[in-house]
């Protein structure tokens, strides 16, 4: 039987790192933190790598690469490392990499996400090709948009081309028909070793200033002239209401099947593996119950960290503290163990 | 001593059922899980149920009673259960079912509700009984809203009037307070066989979209006509400012000792058991640190469903992950090895 | 080596009482709750307190002094024995104090805060000195201002010598600006044993009525002239995006560090130990994920309330429930253990 011992697990030191790392431990790995220099203290004091490898900037990551090849390195890849890279570097990762790769290219282009996600079944919010085809309250979303800056709400062609005026040089730009609705993160994980899915955990995003301007009484809103802006602060822990699971759990499963007849952009052909892993479901639920997806994640999500310690749900299953980042640590040592790993790899 | 493995629990599969049947098994219960056809999977995944016996809805809940009483089942009623069979049919059941069903008459009339709470000392919300009454904000629950719909708030007669118009076919309808506040759940366990009340946690629920509407600038709000509505999509865990714990904990006590004193409706004496396993109170709490509570519920309620794992709470007390779900189950297994079970059926 | 069963830990029964008990207990320290009379039967209930002293008030806390000391108690001053006391009087107390008492005049003070905070390399919102100087809008303090009322926002002279006219009677107020962005306060420990320092959690106040009028559609808050009030009713528990840790946990560095250069009112020499034990940056945090730090707390706050079965950040760590009640208990117990119990009173 192969042995972890003679693997590391890998990651940059952000978003998830910290449960990756702490869940690889749990696991029985050793691990590498890959830091940005003078932001190796937190992972120090957490004691949760064995060893840091620092960078300048995290987009000198092929610098290192050979390194981490030579020492067995399985690098977990998670929202932030596809940012730094880009899905289209992502491909040409020579050292091992959990989770598949052509996925990404999926996930990363609103078209073929929504074209993967209609054929899943999932209902999403409509999306109007031009200004004047808006006949409801809409969210312009700007291409360049980062941070969750640069969005806003226009309920007509007119207040369009109004608003519009306030962001000289934007070019590209989304209109997403407005769900009014609580936004519901799903996190799920489908292993294909096993061939099972499950629900994780659920959170909600807190964001700033959109999850504070409640707070200001409306006069006062009024007063000083408020915009909402959504850039990403935090996640806060919930629970969704249990007659909701049952579609929320067909959603995922209906979203892995049709993943693996997405064809393959180098090849021409289904992508072999389609999606595994964790994943995430981001929606709007509105008050009939209907879920809105808006967007989905192919790999670890941030909102997974509040359950370092497990989650409602993962301790329905497993009796210990079972963190998305555990979760897929014990995905590779099943792999390993059963001579399986390159069925986990992409 | 009598023997647990001799028995199963059972409930339907929803509301509270995963925490109910995980909890059963932590105390070492067989499981029953009868759920809706096409959501079994859902309580497969989890492995919470030792069976699953599948309805096609819930409401024919009596063609299957026959089967849980040879295997000794013994019913959790939660939420969903009373609510697809109703209370009245509630008192008809033969098989075992945990908790008092007089109690839930109480619970489920508006009138009695009130007169139960007053009688425990409880702050209220004002009802108005007409809307030439109306001299403040209040909110217009209809009698058939279902899910947290058909709600508005009104300020005058004059308003009440001009937004009922909305609401066309509505026949009955509440007129309460409205209290501004922040609005806090919270769970209690009183367990007749020790004679002991816990609080078990708190929560908040997450509505659609009333907790996502505060995200939307007030501007934008105006421009889209946005209205309130309250359907319930789940639970955020929260805890509550220490120093209003001993008041509470009161509260807590004196609804427990005033469902002593209230009359069964078939016998016309005292019920005889009262309120007991897990309850909640509900209640808006405002800048002044004033409760108004607004509803009981006497049974367990999806609030808990954030603390499977143990809430704040319980894990000062308990050393093992205590669910509200696994606490009735432990006040069951204590009645049965006690031989005191017929003092925590109802 | 001295046992720590020759000493108590005590603490007021109020705030963070039931962690700070429980995480002794879990220590292995005897227990002392000093409760106000008719508020014992919550600490009864958890069972988290070997002894219990009734007081009438807490302002009767010297009345039992000598009780404490015989004992060999020590005392755990969380927010409410400060605020019961005065900082002031805290200087008197001859029982053993955990944590440094000098630190607290620079806590109490707003502006020796400020120029604390300033020296560690804080961004804080600007403070007006006069209501004519308001160019953007501010949020009026009153100095008098109890449990979080007595709060407006005005953006301009006009508008706060219009507001003022509500506010008949108030004297002394603070004119600080109102950053637009959410609330996210940052938990912290620092050891003088160890040297080490540790993020411990993060929660989001839950306010009264503040954290309800978003749920109120802004129609109909213009209806009922809502205005925002901050009670402090309870607190959530978040996580914080994984990419700032690194900047929060140089700012929790540079206050410990700073502290040590504050000057002692008494001896007029810098404080002899300087801000150790836990401690809280209370902050806004803005879309361009700048933190303001408007606040600290030189010892435990509720805010670590929702953590006593161990935070996301704590399981990283501990492989025990590490709730900052306890955290403390611990350090208390490694400096009796290792004959440096002085090095930790203050």
């Amino acid at each position: 039987m192969a042995n972890i011992s003679d693997y590391f697990i890998a990651t940059l030191g952000s978003h998830t790192a910290l449960q990756i790392l702490k869940g690889a431990h749990d696991e029985g790995f050793k691990t590498i933190c890959i830091c940005k220099k003078g932001q190796e203290q937190l992972y120090k004091s957490y004691g949760v790598a064995d060893e840091i490898i620092l960078l300048d900037d995290f987009t000198n990551f092929f610098e290192i690469e050979d390194k981490l090849i030579k020492k067995n390195a399985i690098i977990i890849p998670h929202g932030s490392f596809v940012s730094y890279l880009g899905w289209e570097k992502v491909q040409d990762i020579k050292v091992m990499h959990y989770g598949s790769k052509g996925i990404l290219e999926w996930e990363s282009d609103r078209v073929k996400e929504r074209q993967w996600l209609r054929a899943a079944g999932l209902r999403m919010p409509k999306v109007f090709k031009t200004p004047e085809e808006i006949d409801r309250a809409v969210i312009v979303k700007f291409h360049g948009a980062k941070g969750g800056k640069g969005y806003f709400i226009a309920n007509s062609p007119e207040e369009f081309h109004e608003r519009i005026k306030e962001y000289p040089g934007e070019e590209g730009f989304v209109l997403q028909e407005y769900i009014v609705g609580v936004p519901i993160y799903s996190h799920f994980f489908y292993s294909r070793l096993t061939g099972e899915m499950e629900i994780m955990s659920f959170d909600k995003r807190y964001e700033s200033n959109a999850d504070s301007i409640g707070r200001i009484a409306a006069k006062d809103q009024l007063d000083v002239n408020i915009r909402t802006s959504y850039t990403i602060t935090g996640n806060i822990p919930l629970v969704v209401r249990e007659s909701l699971l049952p579609d929320i759990y067909t959603m995922g499963e209906n979203v892995v099947k049709e993943s693996m007849k997405l064809i393959d952009n180098k090849t021409g052909k289904p992508l072999e593996k389609g999606l595994y892993g964790p994943f995430c479901l981001e929606a709007i639920l509105d008050p009939d119950l209907n879920f809105y997806v808006f967007e989905i994640s192919a790999r670890i999500v941030a909102g997974t960290n509040p359950y370092i310690n497990g989650s409602p749900y993962t301790w329905l299953k497993y009796d210990v503290p079972m963190s998305t980042g555990r979760r897929l640590a014990r995905d590779i040592k099943q792999a390993i163990e059963g001579n399986r790993l390159a069925e986990v790899l992409g």
